[in-house]
């Protein structure tokens, strides 16, 4: 019988997501009319913007045209969208659009990105942290190699650099999930460990769009010496509501160099060199819809929605504060991480909220030990269900 | 340093597909207004049907309805979609919906499944081969691992079971890029050994579209005791025009396990682990897209589509008879596999037709050694494209 993976065996849990979903479907099952109100999954609220809409449109109509078949693109992407992105993104840091890989979520690229590291190498995860940092180190045979960062209220629900060494450090700010964002000087400290340790800071910012406090830089790059030690992922996902589209980028730069044996080598070919293998690139009318995000029409209709879910945001913080409750993050960030009332424990309070509130939130346990005692709260939402959400709680507490 | 993944060093050559690019690339920048004939990489030559067109535009305007929000779909794929590929393409076999996992590619499939299967398994990998297979595995460290399986003249340009053990195989029928397909009892010896051996077979079975011979099978499935050990994988990109849309589909039924130490463990329960890690699934619309492909006018739009290209083959291979060219496959297949004429190495006549004939074909050779001397033609072309194609290369013989 043919040997398997048993790495598998090593991972904690069940991948929280699937298990949420499950208990969600139950209570559906219970209640087929109740009016649940989910501000679990950082999943989008409001509708496709018109402009994307018509773009990819447009460009499913090009492919039915006989002259303009597009069929297999290059798998890094189309140098309209690596364009694109280079010049309104990263203008000022001299990014090249040959270092923007276009992929299919930040999910994925964050998955593989490990794979071009030696298993030898150890890795700073933040405890708690989104799940897949750790997990598809685990797959890969470093259960033993991961150093954990951790990210509770001593440190400002933020991971600092480890006094420990590291090859790989995953850091997300805005963070997932506790919601702060990591201002200028906190990560210059990150950059500076990653000099003196050689080490690779993959760095997830799904959630720039988010960023409104002046001190908190909207790319890694804006820190001096990043270019030579991070790796930079980013969606449209969050900032455009491509959640159910999928397309998002990594930006490798070419400075960025590892070793094999004493060869020095750069990350960017060997980032090449998977892609080309492993992947054949997102369907091109998404990409097409991509790049009208950065059009006049949707830059204001994006724009707009970030605006609505960072006022969502706002309420959800002030209803919790009136009702004396202690919670996080928020700003710059579409999570709110709640304390738990009473010290709860939070896959308890998830139960509660769900029978007693019709009300789905993420467990702060499920992204790790340094979770217990917080909620995950999405502010991917309306109006009027801040105010429902806000009532139901009041009567629990 | 951060140390890297040393096995990439490995790696035979540079993945064929961007040198030969680069190459099309040269030739165009000399001859900018040449008409290229491109019969080298599998890709569509006819638009997208209209009435797929017409699917995705309509999932796209419900995105765009406050009602009808699609953020975040399940990563195994729409339940929509996975029952519509269960009836229309395997209510003969019993194969439940959810052993069907939809994805945006083969290619990425291919590539991954391998991460389930220990590092200490013997992989079969045909000779010639799509390089995928291959490379997936070197890049995780099993390179001494592989064994060859010969696909050359004297086995009928097909793998037969080999006298060594693997745990896992590699088939492709209709084989890429000998164009060659098992008929049933090639298969059934196949199913035979991986049951004898306790050997799971990864059968890419991406062309079935293109099977018209009755004693070709058109799913694995239809030889008995396959569902045991065979995992097939299929796409839309080459029945229905997809290669620019991404989606395709791995079936892994539940029966098939393997084991973890002693303890026997179904691969469907590792395979889900692994897409919920590292996955979100495909697009909502290109999945509304895919499900159009079943549709009564979709199934008749596509049909012709396959039938167009099976039609170029047989032009094609005519032609080249009638020049007194060797060739094989192409019957059950959009692949033709061309001897080189006068004992030309395969790179030397790529060379040779791209200079004098401004046509693209793949060496052999960039498949594996035993591909050296021969060239794989594609037939995803139009009607006048053949007849250019045949004049041109008449005159270089």
């Amino acid at each position: 019988m043919a040997r398997l993976n048993g790495h598998y065996q090593q991972l904690r849990t069940e991948y929280i997501f699937p298990i949420i979903d499950k208990k969600l479907e139950e209570l559906r099952k219970q209640y087929p009319d109740s009016d649940i109100i989910n501000l679990g999954v950082g999943d989008i609220a409001l509708p496709l913007a018109p402009s994307i809409i018509q773009a990819i449109c447009n460009a499913l109509q090009e492919m039915g045209n006989e002259g303009k078949i597009h069929g297999y693109g290059p798998c890094e992407g189309y140098l309209f969208l690596r364009e694109a992105i280079a010049k309104n993104e990263y203008a000022a840091h001299g990014i090249d659009p040959e270092e923007i890989f276009i992929s299919d979520g930040i999910n994925t690229d964050v998955a593989n990105i490990q794979e071009i590291f030696s298993l030898n190498s150890w890795i700073g995860v933040p405890d708690p942290t989104y799940p897949v940092y750790r997990d598809s180190n685990i797959m890969a045979g470093r259960a033993k190699k991961i150093v954990p960062l951790p990210c509770a209220a001593e440190t400002g629900f933020l991971p600092v650099p480890p006094s420990q060494h590291c090859d790989l450090i995953y850091l997300c700010s805005p963070n997932n999930p506790t919601g702060v964002a990591m201002n200028k000087k906190q990560l210059a400290a990150w950059i500076t460990y990653a000099r003196q340790e050689k080490a690779v800071i993959i760095y997830d910012n799904a959630y720039a769009a988010f960023i409104r406090s002046p001190d908190v830089p909207y790319s890694i790059y804006e820190i001096e010496g990043a270019k030579e030690v991070a790796i930079e992922m980013r969606s449209f996902s969050k900032n455009a509501g491509f959640t159910g589209l999928r397309c998002s980028y990594t930006v490798l730069p070419r400075e960025i160099q590892g070793r094999i044996g004493r060869k020095k080598t750069p990350l960017h070919s060997l980032w090449i060199r998977r892609q080309n293998t492993k992947y054949n690139g997102v369907a091109y009318p998404i990409q097409r819809g991509a790049e009208a995000v950065y059009s006049e029409e949707g830059k204001r209709e994006t724009k707009a929605q970030v605006d609505s879910y960072l006022s969502q945001g706002r309420k959800l913080r002030e209803g919790l504060t009136q009702l004396g409750q202690v919670h996080f993050g928020g700003i710059d960030s579409p999570y709110i991480w709640w304390k738990t009332p009473n010290g709860k424990s939070s896959w308890e309070f998830f139960d509660l909220l769900l029978e007693k509130c019709h009300m789905l939130l993420i467990p702060g346990r499920g992204f790790g030990p340094r979770g217990e005692g917080y909620m995950r709260l999405s502010t991917f939402t309306t109006n009027e269900k801040v105010a429902a959400a806000l009532q139901r709680v009041e009567k629990i507490l």
